[in-house]
């Protein structure tokens, strides 16, 4: 272990040579970001050495992180983390931002050390505030750090971050802000005059400035920041292009790479021992044969949880109170978990049915207010680190205001379970600023994001449990009504107790040969009660409920495809949602039927579910009425 | 005109009446806020009767303005706007909340008086931002005023807009805040312990704080914030439930309505003349016949531009350049006509090419810094007031980050035109968190808004032609790269000098019966070349340009159809681009043929966009491999 004097020489003896590795590695690319890489560079090292982190073991549990938040500072990255024994510095020279390489343009957690990818600004408290509220719930006594940008704390997320980690008192984080000045398109102070250290201090921080380039203040200020009962931000005074006195203080460099010889130059005002030709010549061979296999992104996350009995129910219920009963029954066997869990709430707790949570496992609830942007990012960090963890909202606020944030989860390879009530036009009275009609239309978009929406609460209580013993990301979406219970023909209950969800998988409600009809969620029980009257007028339909609109249920598409008419039915904008999805798996198949899409085709009023599907001509007298026309009967 | 005792007395006169319509109308819908709106009327009323406004002419042009963004006080709005003559108190109390009725859960504009939908909190402040932005570009000597609740100050997006006030010395702004000290889950202080005052004053607004339910200190507010050369913010302490004993400072009465019992009971204790019955009957009688186009949402908006002349490329050029130059030849046209113009920009200027207008038009440049969500509300409530206001960000940034807004937008018909630049795995060496590959995906779930994606300089420019005269939302979606110049089969420029922008057309590139391609954005010019190769090969393919993927062109479907195979050929997510909605097109019109997609399959790696396009095999040679292997060859 080096005593600080010891500790200070050992990096000051890095950042130069560390600095010549972020000017080759930008100009061989010529792309990428080496002004603020030089600004954060000093900060980045100090922290590396300081941090309790094993390269060999860059997952261990106990582990302090860092967050980078301005992830184009990439170079500065990869060169501390080279200067680890994270990475080799050849190759993060040589490949830096080649096609397929781990070393992107915007850090990523392929790369050993890494954490979170970063890239949209703005969203790395939020995360390093999942990464502490893990550490505390686990009471693993570690440290998070966060680097930010300077320009980055105009976003208004970070605000909402600084006030979720004073109320949750969150003294285990350190948060370094690179405070050059410049941003883009210049001064700070003129593109968006701001007083950050008020901003924070008025949100109940405490602030330490220092001199970003003096190794001993910053070593200083971390341990400082550690004593502290209190969130920390450390403004870090910098120098944009720090240390290569042509670059000093110009935007330009925030984004601009030196030309070859500018770059000789720099490295020899750098004076230090380093070998351009050798990694000009590296990059001319790199062969990007990175295995990112041997790269894990997701933590050893093995969930480790007991699953509670199932309910059935016989009685007209809501999705969301089915959602929330089985959220509370999981938790009353979960209480001495290896894996824990986790709820996120935002100001809707009896809306959303999280109170049973909230009673039984008070201390596992998280109550972040009106701040859906933050509660997203904070809760999706969270889910990496083996803490099962749920984020219920209202459609609009959990899914169409937060859609960025976990598109980038999704990429960060998370296991949030955002779970949505209040969709659809079934939402009522709120009417159309609180008309969530394009969660499966969004959440689509989004490669590895499961998307479930449960017809009954019998399919829901099961959904849940599937959702709460599965890893990866998943959206669920739910109307605010009570719904009838799904039936057999037999009258006995369609989702019984032998009834397992199974991802992708449509169910058969009603056989029929005189077309199809395919429904989505909420609407499922107006779907079968037209089916079983049609069927009393002699027209039969094959009525399927489909639960996961995003995956294509092989079985079903053979079975519709062979009716001569196909229609479907959601409480969705009709341009997005299960009826486009199923056009689209039908053409990739080959598979060519009529089909009539019944949806929501504009924004609608407000008013009851029920008279406002009856003036988007979705009740069940319109349904009945459409089908008939469509068969000319 | 009433002297301030007398404006005073007749409020006060008011003010119990329209709680006890408050109540009637929450109690007879069995739904609403009357919490809140009860904490708020005082305000209300007091604006109203002291802003520059005529009921008969609610859109006159030198209008004070108020938003409400706390939109669930509806209630109160609607009983404020009733007092003032700009709505019958009857209609109001006996719609409320039914189906088709302009008196909706949450404000929106059909109703006269209301400026701005809301219900989504966070967002009205940056919504009088825009409204204020245009008083003072049209040096109208009006005034802006909004009301939140305190609750919604959670929202960062409200540290972005007070920033954003600041920096563009918004003086002929004021912000009441309903400090009531309770949001739905109970005590502000609990959910979210904030200092409302720090976070204003650490923004450098100026802070009064007076008692919300004394008329005469919010007139006397609504004054002193008029001589103050700075944004102001007044914090009114307020009771929720104010007037009614068993009422005050409950938080259920946020979202819950009274009993009829103890409305009648309410009734009584506020000593007001108010026949409930009547209204109830009123009710029961209700038909809402309400001709919604008796009340236009849209502004008296002509807009009123001269047009430019229109440039002619003849070499590779960006998307993006071709819309900064076309933008830049219109502000100079345009510097004194009637029509505004008007730019935002965050912090991206050079990117996104608005440089050049930037030097045109700097008075109309608004450089908002990285503080998107801000910026897309304010910006659409500027394109309201006929101000032609365009919103450049890069894809993630202004589709992703920004959907939510947009969507608002969207139901408030606003008239913003949204470009993006840097869209698709083109952005290149950025990087999984950069690639916008769900623009289309994303934006056709909103109704009202065109899509176009334009495949040359050339048709970009006539694109930007087209928006800028056009009235209603538009997005626009364009690459990073320089693109070729797409030609006709003789050499000619295809997008010549005779081409006219018509929205919603496709373009026939070439003409060919062995299949069709459809081709959407930067990857028209590969097409173009394995078109032209294949046809050398003997293989001869009908290849369409799609700018307008969102809306059918029907000649080109019916063309495509006769086609015994179709492929789609996008820089966007296969399952939610050009693709899959012509595949929902076909389903829809039963135009069944084989239907290919190539589009991007997963998030993607960082490199140049020529390589990140090989390893998701659509480079010119892996689409040239996947048509022939489909067509046998």
């Amino acid at each position: 272990m080096l005593n600080k004097d010891e500790l200070i020489q050992k990096i000051e003896k890095q950042r130069d040579l560390s600095r010549a590795a972020i000017l080759t590695m930008t100009t061989l690319s010529e792309s990428g970001h080496p002004g603020g890489s030089m600004s954060c560079i000093d900060m980045l090292l100090s922290l590396y050495h300081t941090m309790n982190v094993d390269p060999l073991n860059p997952h261990k549990e106990d582990r302090d992180m860092l967050v980078v938040s301005n992830g184009h500072i990439s170079p500065a990255v990869y060169t501390a983390l080279a200067c680890s024994g994270f990475v080799k510095l050849e190759e993060a020279v040589s490949e830096f931002r080649l096609a397929n390489s781990i070393f992107e343009g915007h850090i990523e957690p392929a790369v050993p050390g890494v954490e979170w990818a970063s890239g949209n600004l703005g969203q790395g408290l939020s995360a390093a505030c999942g990464f502490a509220l893990a550490g505390k719930m686990k009471q693993i006594n570690n440290q998070i750090y966060v680097i930010m940008g300077d320009g980055e704390q105009q976003k208004g997320q970070i605000s909402e971050a600084r006030r979720f980690a004073k109320k949750y008192q969150l003294n285990n984080m350190t948060c370094f802000i690179d405070y050059n000045q410049l941003q883009i398109n210049g001064d700070i102070h003129q593109v968006m005059p701001q007083d950050i250290i008020s901003n924070f201090k008025s949100d109940g921080w405490e602030v330490i400035e220092i001199n970003g380039h003096c190794i001993s203040e910053i070593l200083d200020a971390i341990d400082k920041a550690k004593s502290v009962d209190a969130p920390v931000m450390i403004l870090a005074h910098t120098v944009m292009g720090k240390g290569v006195s042509f670059m000093e203080n110009k935007e330009k460099y925030h984004g601009s790479t030196l030309p070859k010889a500018d770059c000789l130059r720099a490295l020899e005002e750098l004076k230090v021992d380093f070998d351009f030709n050798h990694y000009e010549n590296l990059r001319k061979e790199a062969i990007v044969s990175c295995n990112r296999s041997e790269y894990p992104v997701k933590e050893d996350n093995m969930i480790s949880l007991t699953d509670s009995p199932i309910r059935v129910y016989t009685k007209s219920t809501d999705n969301r109170s089915a959602w929330g009963n089985a959220l509370e029954d999981i938790a009353k066997m979960n209480h001495d978990s290896k894996t824990k869990l986790a709820v996120f709430d935002c100001d809707l707790m009896g809306s959303v049915k999280t109170n049973g949570f909230q009673k039984e496992m008070p201390e596992n609830f998280f109550q972040a207010g009106i701040m859906e942007h933050h509660t997203a990012v904070c809760a999706a960090a969270l889910s990496k680190m083996n803490v099962q963890t749920f984020f219920a909202d209202f459609g609009v606020f959990g899914i169409d205001e937060t859609y960025n944030q976990h598109r980038l989860s999704d990429i960060n390879e998370t296991n949030l379970k955002v779970i949505n009530t209040h969709v659809g036009l079934d939402v009522g009275e709120d009417g159309k600023t609180h008309q969530c009609i394009d969660y499966v239309g969004l959440m689509r978009n989004l490669y590895h994001f499961q998307v479930i929406v449960p017809a009954d609460p019998n399919q829901t209580d099961r959904a849940v449990h599937y959702a709460a013993m599965h890893q990866g990301n998943v959206v669920m979406a739910m109307g605010r009504s009570k719904l009838d219970i799904l039936t057999k023909e037999n009258g006995e209950v369609f989702f019984d107790e032998n009834y397992t969800f199974k991802y992708g998988k449509a169910d058969k409600l009603r056989e029929g040969n005189d077309g199809a009809l395919l429904v989505m969620g909420t609407l499922a029980g107006n779907a079968l009660k037209v089916v079983d009257q049609l069927a009393q007028e002699g027209i039969k339909l094959e009525l399927w409920n489909v639960s996961c609109p995003v995956k294509a249920d092989e079985e079903m598409l053979s079975s519709i495809a062979q009716k001569k008419i196909v229609f479907t039915y959601e409480d969705h904008n009709v341009n997005t949602g299960l009826g486009s999805i199923v056009a689209d798996q039908m053409m990739n198949r080959s598979l060519f039927t009529k089909l009539v899409k019944f949806g929501v085709e504009n924004y609608a009023c407000s008013g009851t579910a029920e008279d406002v599907y009856k003036y988007c001509k979705l009740d069940i007298d319109s349904l009945t009425d459409r089908i008939k026309t469509s068969l000319n009967r």
